[in-house]
């Protein structure tokens, strides 16, 4: 007997799990691997942050808080936003939660009916469409490219909204792409969600990791505004699964009974780890470490360019460069493949993003030393013959 | 605008949570409250478990693993069904989760199409019938007392099923009763679900804190049934929010896809915390604290029914006293506002575990010294006047 809910079928794997198996099945062989597929920082977490959780373990602080976290690190978020961003989120909207996987599957399981619609962008982020699904949602894939660096616009997402649409999600800086929204696009964006009587979230776990400009937040466009963050990227601090949620005011009850009954409370040692995040010693490691993926970003750019890979979104954030293969290969995928077993050099291809041209496209992760990504390009000239 | 999915109105916040907070509040007003309403062991999490979360964060192991978790940690787990029960689990089906409350998120999410009905014991767990109505499927209680010590019948079960019905979950030990099922009850009831092609789910997050049998574990009963279980109670892991699921073998690729998307991975610190959760130095703290929670029921069960409260259910498991407070009092949310208020006791009133006469039940949780349960029940003594 095998009968799995009807959703299943239309929840898809990782695609790049496959090619990130044979890497380390290549690397078990003693093959020396690049790996530039996965979207995790080489950084380890901060010392200021480890020592904290070792702290707090050690005198056991290791009960369940809140479902919506120690009132401590909320107070700390908050006043994060004010400090950062000049902006006033009250604690009492903020929830911490597992990871910024925890804040999605939240917010969607509160916002969405069985058929209700929620507009994302193609290529984006694959789980948001699946996380939709989940719920009963269905996700409407607005088609992104150059034209509008890879971001929704207000007349995309007027055309595209229905009867059904319930609401729009946008990420800045964006995966796979890196583009950001400035504060009036997401404004615009806002008024058009509003407009409709529809929900706005906007996705800001690559904050922190921009390169020209420091990204602005949503929450100074509105405390209507559903916002995702993480401490996963800009912190690294990926395998302990926290991140927070800033909430519209008329939802907190019902976001924390979901919580309360989905949850029960995030992870504790992660959430005292967390307090040492906004230490001044802690951010001046990780204004350090957006300095050197910044270095890296503008060594990896020109030089995929110089191979004949085009770069047509502006990177200005995450650790992403999402390059346009078409003039080397007719499919990416294929193409990611024969990079692995050829070069050694572990990318992802499109497909994992969207419907939107993937087989045109490849995304590489500056995740690893200026050194190793030099490597690369010279196995990636080898390759193609340049 | 205000528009939440429907579902919310049919998810509950946790009642006691009013009554938590409120004996905090008299708490920090300088009275002496005995927390007998919260389900989490007193006890720090064993310094083994400590430990190794200490060394794992100072050597940086804090990166994403895989979706299931760390193979070593499926193994140990698969190891440890082997030694203390003598059944083979395979590690491949075996998922390591967020707690067990991820695990039941993952399965209901594989398992439940909208309007599935999912058979539940009243009373129960209260976030099982709320993660069911998340999934849009329908939790149907079946009311169960004294005469089946707690616990559903396969004739119950028979007569519940509908055609809507998909499967059966069941406690062992059950919440908040404490009370177990036999393997042949377990086996019994598998057979009721294969009949008619329904899925079995037996939550086992209590095992190990039983006082007079082991529990038998449903997975001896056969590999078609999803077992959940954590490292919350027994291990006295709580805080950490980790546990784990075994599942059937035609379904580790769906579960395994939900999990990428929704989760990623579940805590990494955690993961390599609980790797010391069998060894024999922590089985050894473990099982002195089991010995200390049978001392603390044997004493609470005879004073609780020395003034008044009937305990009908055989409380085998768990940490859990549920009594019928109906000679005491008509109402015992009442009642258990009364007792916060009047004595400093803290307990759980049966409206939280489901609508079978929940105004007779109160739960008292022995998860306090005996010095501290002799002082609660001096104060009711004096409460209630005997």
């Amino acid at each position: 007997m095998y009968r799995p809910a009807a959703r299943l079928a239309d929840i898809e794997p990782f695609h790049v799990v496959e090619l990130f198996t044979r890497a380390h099945q290549l690397q078990a062989e003693g093959r020396d691997i690049i790996h530039m597929e996965v979207g995790e920082p080489d950084f380890p977490t901060p010392e200021p942050i480890a020592h904290a959780a070792m702290a707090a373990i050690a005198s056991g602080k290791t009960m369940y808080t809140q479902a919506f976290g120690l009132p401590e690190l909320r107070q700390a978020i908050s006043d994060f936003y004010r400090q950062r961003y000049g902006v006033d989120v009250p604690a009492r909207r903020i929830a911490v939660t597992n990871g910024a996987s925890g804040a999605l599957n939240l917010a969607f399981a509160c916002l969405t009916n069985p058929g209700d619609e929620w507009l994302l962008a193609d290529p984006g982020y694959p789980c948001n469409r699946h996380i939709v699904r989940t719920y009963e949602g269905r996700p409407q894939a607005i088609a992104v490219g150059p034209q509008s660096n890879f971001q929704p616009t207000p007349a995309q997402v007027g055309a595209a909204w229905s009867e059904k649409t319930t609401g729009l999600l946008v990420a800045s800086p964006a995966n796979p792409t890196g583009t950001l929204l400035t504060l009036p696009e997401i404004a615009a964006l806002a008024e058009v969600c509003r407009a409709r009587k529809g929900h706005f979230m906007v996705d800001e776990i690559y904050h922190g990791l921009t390169y020209e400009t420091d990204a602005p937040t949503a929450c100074t466009a509105g405390d209507d505004i559903w916002v995702i963050n993480s401490f996963s990227k800009y912190f690294q601090m990926t395998g302990w699964r926290l991140g927070w949620m800033v909430i519209p005011e008329p939802y907190l009850r019902d976001v924390e009974k979901l919580a309360q009954n989905l949850v029960l409370c995030p992870s504790t040692p992660a959430q005292h780890a967390a307090l040492a995040a906004f230490r001044p010693e802690t951010i001046a490691i990780l204004e350090e470490r957006r300095a050197e993926f910044r270095r890296r970003r503008d060594f990896l750019a020109p030089a995929l360019e110089a191979l004949g890979f085009r770069i047509t979104a502006r990177p200005e954030g995450a650790f992403y460069l999402y390059c346009d293969s078409s003039a080397l290969a007719a499919d990416s995928f294929a193409l990611a493949r024969d990079l692995l077993e050829k070069t050694g050099v572990a990318a992802t291809p499109g497909l994992d993003f969207g419907a939107n041209a993937p087989e045109k496209h490849i995304r590489f992760a500056y995740t690893t030393g200026v050194d190793r990504l030099a490597e690369a390009v010279e196995r990636l000239r080898r390759y193609f013959g340049r």
